[in-house]
């Protein structure tokens, strides 16, 4: 029986993950959490019936209590709930499904607890790549990433010397502006933004798919989780998303995940993790499938690519400004408050405006993320 | 410092392997041999200076003392001194680049020594599948494929287990008929057959990809390589040859191995299993490749994979029957005494009025050969 907690299970991986627990008796969940959707929480418990659930939204506790008072849980609330709940050491996996860069603490709680931690949160490296591979090195804690390229490059590299690659390819649709002329951008609009070719995910990333935002933070993923070289890890646009990521290796192999688009492969893989378990979901089928063409990601309409690298290369800081300056946009952008093309030109000068900052701990993390927000916040305010 | 014997080392695998070893300080050439091709022998053995060498063709032996007789060199002739090469287990690697069923004995004579065997040489698994799996069973000798296709497939198994297996996926390339009409084979010449569009390879191998019959040999060395159900073996038509083989798991992820079309990774890869070593060949370039397309085998126009299957499916001595009718027909083929789907109509023939017999040593496998051997002749003989 694998003990499991999910943080951020009302979200588009976290419904996923329960969607393959509830059909495989090998899991126990522990626990559950979510930012403020109370009804899908209430349900969730009530059929996994976790020992302690976690609402981030202290304005839900009461309601919360009133709905579940008669079951045996715990119910915890707040930024500080979902820590006590990530510092638990009595699982054996936590999910880290949070959306955003709020989310890379519990990662590293989790490591310092030992935990092995299936990594739905790309910004927890984005933001903290050093001190949590840091921390990953002197615990039993390992990293199981659960995006579907470093999933692909993961089960690549398995049985593989790290050694042995030449360089990562990581694959991307190209989003839904891949063949939209650069001229179009200033009027792309949120309705069109959201409207992804082949994957179903959340908003956030959704959007951070359109502006291709996605690759550059999953080049910096990619870059501490398989500790490679900026310069071996390569882009390359794949409209089909059939080819989920692929390793070049030394003697110039190549070796390629693929199958269909769909987050329950890399999701399963890393909950099953060391083992590969049956599933019944309809398996690829090639003959049906279109040819799988391959393109030079232009850099040019998809700047936020040449930014994530630039940042990357700059230092321990830039990342984090990167990261918290795009969040904060894309919301912004979702909530129609900036235009599509903002997200990148804040960016870039959010970029060009910081002075580099050591990055030893968590305070020195979330001095630099505090100090970006306000500066963005800011601007984006005075616009 | 690796010890490699390689028999037929002036065909085309053995040249490439002898490419691979010269760049490579790693390696010292143990023996050589060739059937008829004395010059490039000679040449060979000057350069990589073997202990042993052999030439099959006895009337070539006197040649060959006088050309070496200056050099320390043990010189053996005939199948007798190909036997004794296979026997030596003072190396640590076989290459078995012979072609055609006459290889299987040497692939089963260094399975006996415990020798690991890079197999170029697929019929020794089609014609003694089961004899040489039992025998490497109880030795330390293992197989390491050659072949393109079950080294992709060796490649992704890697890390792997056997039982997470779902099916294994051979691509073929559909040869240089792939869109041929069925109504134009009966006047398929020689040349059009040796015009493979993707793949640089030896004229018995070039005939069988024509004829796909090359897809159904791999099928039947695929069974006994990766002890797979017969029904878990797919074949895709890839006419791109830059995906070389698939492994499908049960939880719905490929993994596939790719790059150029050229046997230059898969000998490399072999001879210096299980480490991967640096090679200065020109990478696979995805921005320059078209599309890669797939489509289901027309198994009426190449009925060859059906026969494969069905002498699969039927027993011991049915592959057997296949592979030695095959190879005497493409053999006439090539010396235009009989027309290219002849070769099809032949084995058809032959598989129907076999009579299984049991395979339960060298001896019995040899029966059934020389059986055939006679058989096919005569009807060729009376055509």
């Amino acid at each position: 029986m694998k003990k499991i907690g999910i943080l951020g299970s009302t979200g588009s991986i976290g419904i996923q993950a329960l969607d393959i627990i509830r059909n495989d008796n090998n899991f126990k969940v522990s626990y559950l959490s979510a930012y403020s959707n109370i009804d899908l929480l209430i349900k969730q418990t009530e059929e996994f019936e976790p020992q302690a659930i976690c609402i981030v939204d202290n304005n839900k506790i009461n309601l919360l209590h009133e709905k579940l008072g008669s079951k045996k849980i715990e119910i915890l609330t707040g930024e500080e709930g979902l820590k006590e709940l990530s510092c638990r050491d009595n699982i054996d996996l936590m999910l880290n499904a949070l959306v955003g860069y709020s989310g890379m603490i519990h990662t590293f709680l989790a490591a310092e607890q030992g935990i092995n931690i299936a990594l739905a949160n790309k910004e927890s490296l984005v933001v903290g790549g050093k001190i949590i591979t840091d921390k990953i090195k002197n615990t039993s804690s390992k990293l199981f990433p659960v995006d579907s390229e470093h999933s692909a490059i993961w089960q690549c590299l398995e049985g593989e010397n790290i050694e042995s690659v030449n360089k990562l390819i990581l694959t991307g649709s190209g989003g839904p502006f891949r063949t939209t002329n650069i001229s179009k951008f200033n009027n792309i609009t949120k309705q069109e933004a959201l409207k992804h070719p082949n994957w179903s995910m959340g908003p956030k990333i959704t959007i951070d798919s359109a502006t291709m935002m996605n690759k550059g933070l999953e080049v910096i993923e990619a870059y501490w989780l398989f500790d490679i070289k900026i310069d071996d890890i390569d882009i390359i646009v794949h409209p089909q998303s059939i080819i989920h990521s692929m390793v070049e290796f030394i003697d110039g192999s190549i070796k390629a995940q693929l199958g269909k688009p769909s987050m329950t492969i890399p999701i399963h893989y890393a909950l099953n993790y060391p083992k590969r378990i049956k599933n019944d979901m309809e398996k690829f089928d090639f003959l049906r499938s279109s040819e799988l063409t391959f393109q030079k990601p232009d850099l040019n309409k998809f700047k936020c690519i040449k930014l994530a690298y630039q940042a990357l290369r700059s230092g321990d800081s830039y990342p984090i400004v990167l990261n918290v300056v795009n969040d904060i946009c894309v919301e912004a952008f979702l909530n129609d408050k900036i235009k599509f093309i903002d997200i990148t030109s804040y960016i870039e000068d959010a970029l060009a405006t910081h002075n580099a900052c050591n990055i030893n701990d968590i305070d020195s993390i979330f001095n630099v993320i505090n100090t970006t927000k306000k500066y963005i916040k800011n601007r984006i305010g005075n616009k």
